[in-house]
């Protein structure tokens, strides 16, 4: 996470298990601060930190807060009670308050099984262009991506005007990940993309 | 509205009616204070305050503002003005330039005869969860709920996850109102329901 | 731009050239400057201007940046940094960091050769409002705009609540432009409008 100020707080909140018995995680990657479900949210910054990591979970209050909106009652006030004892010196962990912390470094990673990149579209965006989970960078700038229905493949180029308007490509988008676009046009609807279409790496 | 600091200033504009004969509104209840169109959009937060509810009326200006555009152009300067004084500790009422304000504490509410809970669909997110306008706590935990098509009724549970996938229920949402779902599915679609559906509270 | 501060910063990114040949631009425009894309963005900004106008182009990095957002990479640190340096009162163009900074004054501005006013729809709303691209303040206010399918034309009112529900009119919108609405309903559905549609004024 180099973009980010050291003592940094990331509130992240994604969890269709809310209110239920995933734990509740507060996760310190060097110099960075995460909170959050403990669901596999943060497993890929966890596994890429050059950081030591280090976890605890929040033993959530049963009451006074509601059992569907987590991110509001437990994670909002948590990593704002944590950003301010950063900002203090304090001990972060020891003062969250209306939760038991407990250590939880020894407890297994949900998604500590996941895959390194993942070879399908992930993500349609509002334009139609299909994000994928591949890094960029672990990919040849030369090879072509297969698609049902993209006959030889489709190739890279570096960003969309490098190509001309209705011309499909490859590009490594700005999270550094494999994204398949057209120029000016919807690549979804161009070769009927849905989230889980699988994406091949062909010849050069 | 006990998770707001005593001092603050709310601003909300929902205001089909902006630029017509409809009053803008300056509220206090207790240590809070309210800006809006006086139509109604504040009247269940003024009509449930335990604290004592003050009133007061912007003459709005003719000129230099837009007609459509009262949340940019008068409201939410207002409630900086608001919020200012009140942080320098001067009469907030006095000094909202710009516009002549006037006690309106004996003038009806818009809205003060709406029944205090709709057992109707009042929103449906992008989920297709349907939100009505019932309070949870209102309503026997045990309680089920009548639709079109929903046979012997819905039953309450706790959240998503207490429910296996593909199964109706209602719940306590985060605001407290009692909400329609099914795990993993679109409440609204499963129903047919649309805002305006009446919900019915059936035997237990 | 009466409603800004001087010294305010404006940051605008809608950048279909992204990572092509078009330059990065910061403009002074008296007390106000804007920085983005030198696609024609801020033309009409810039042209209407009554203060003096001057410009910048910044020689964007090679490299360590994305070539689909500079939004993120470029623009956004090249605002805060200016204005950074705006409220320390250094000059603002000599420490951009990253980029070489050199004068654009003489560089034709894109978009210079631009109409001041659209006939047309040029952005329709959730709503369904149809917003033009003429000035409000350039059309008599008794004017009638015709439309494909509106008869006689429409005619000006001051805003919604003017008008009875399905009734439509032409009003001032809050940005001073010319939008098509019908009370309670869709002006585009109702007229069959889409971006381009053009719109003529006609007899009072």
């Amino acid at each position: 996470m180099p973009e980010c100020q050291p003592g940094t707080v990331i509130l992240g909140v994604v969890d269709p298990g809310v209110g239920g018995p995933r734990a509740a995680l507060v996760a310190q990657a060097g110099d960075h601060w995460l909170v959050g479900p403990d669901n596999g949210l943060f497993e890929l910054v966890l596994r890429r930190s050059d950081a030591p990591v280090r976890r605890w979970h929040l033993n959530v209050a049963e009451t006074g807060i509601s059992a569907s909106f987590h991110g509001r009652d437990v994670f909002a006030p948590a990593a704002a009670k944590l950003a301010q004892s950063l900002a203090a010196g304090t001990d972060p962990i020891a003062t969250i308050p209306g939760h038991r912390v407990q250590p939880a470094d020894t407890v297994p990673r949900p998604g500590a099984d996941w895959p390194d990149d993942v070879a399908e579209v992930i993500h349609i965006d509002g334009f139609g262009n299909a994000i994928t989970g591949m890094r960029a960078d672990r990919i040849p700038r030369d090879a072509r991506l297969a698609l049902k229905g993209a006959g030889a493949g489709i190739a890279r180029a570096r960003t969309f005007c490098d190509v001309p308007p209705g011309t499909p490509f490859w590009y490594e988008n700005a999270l550094g990940l494999v994204e398949l676009a057209v120029n000016g046009a919807s690549a979804a609807e161009s070769f009927g993309l849905a989230v889980g279409a699988s994406v091949e790496v062909v010849g050069r």
